[in-house]
């Protein structure tokens, strides 16, 4: 019974990647790069997507595809930020995004229009990990002030990014976390990923994070 | 297609009711209270377990399950920190605890040792919503360092727990959280649930909210 569970799951997991590289050839058509963003509730992901479309200003058109369990909250933050256009899905208690998902957001997504798109996944650090969009770069974002631990306990997503983004830099002295203890069990799970320390905040470290994310584009 | 998917839902969740059912049977034939706690990545559930037990000590023996993806960080301080009892339950990926995982678990338990037992689910505001574990109480924690807007994101966790606890309230001026907006939304998902705001690295309120549960048990 076990293993039949399990192949189900690489089925629906294959059906999904099918997608995902479908989708990634229409972004690479429109020559828009795509970001898939997954983290914790709460870590700052639209933050992190409205600061660095300020820093990247004029200098690339930004679209959001946002994923929530409910609401549009966050579509109407970044549109309210400058988002060149942005679409809301709701995933109705749904834990993760996935590619067919992102496929109908497409519908709605004026892609000739953006230059990068981000996907803002569901606030998860656990399900989305597997699911393929179809993204050129697969970011998991921590913050500070969930401690310090967070590669030790969610060791898959921390593994499997592209890159790591830690933000709430500014938070650091007042929630005892320490560095090392963030680094040493990461570097092991994820030798290659570079990492970015941030604060959407105060601002410190955006530039640079920025800078870098259209130097891949 | 779609109804058959969820029909099988259905039938899991009507599976585990019935182990959580036995598991209640069980804690309530031992005396323990049984609180389960759900909360994002870092929101600080194991150290409202560690204050709570503190500010019990002496009045209520604590033992902890602690539910993790990997790993067994949490379970060992939780010793350090007094608890009675504590054992490690590691999900291998698993984004959520299940009534079978727990049966087991107190295999390993001495249940006859202890008053009160936590149950500390896996990091996450969705997936473990609706599985019942046979807890007396269902608590979502969240922190002020997430933002104000958790309840409009995760609106069933709110929904369907009996008590909600407000941590890391130290940080509120550093993370611009406006209390209206936490709460605006909340009241009409749960009116009766009870909210406790505390800070686990200060101390405010924390025996407040201890000896609440300690009127519940």
């Amino acid at each position: 019974m076990t293993v039949r569970v399990i192949e189900v799951a690489q089925r629906v997991l294959a059906d999904n990647d099918a997608v995902a590289e479908s989708n990634r050839r229409r972004f690479h058509e429109a020559g828009v790069f795509v970001v898939n963003l997954i983290a914790s509730p709460g870590a700052g992901k639209t933050s992190l997507i409205i600061k660095t479309m300020e820093a990247l200003a004029d200098r690339a058109r930004v679209g959001v595809i946002e994923g929530d369990v409910a609401g549009s909250l966050d579509a109407e933050k970044v549109l309210g930020a400058g988002a060149q256009d942005a679409v809301q899905i709701n995933t109705e208690g749904g834990c993760h995004l996935e590619a067919a998902m992102v496929r109908r957001a497409l519908d709605d997504l004026a892609l000739d229009e953006i230059d990068l798109l981000f996907i803002e996944n569901v606030g998860n650090l656990i399900c989305p990990t597997h699911w393929d969009l179809g993204q050129d770069l697969k970011v998991c974002l921590a913050s500070v002030a969930e401690g310090d631990d967070k590669p030790v306990k969610y060791p898959e997503i921390f593994a499997t990014s592209d890159v790591v983004v830690l933000n709430k830099i500014d938070l650091a002295e007042h929630v005892d976390f320490k560095r090392e203890r963030f680094y040493e069990p990461l570097r092991p799970l994820n030798p290659r990923a570079p990492v970015f320390e941030l604060s959407c905040r105060s601002g410190e470290g955006v530039l640079h994070w920025a800078h870098w994310l259209l130097g891949r584009r």
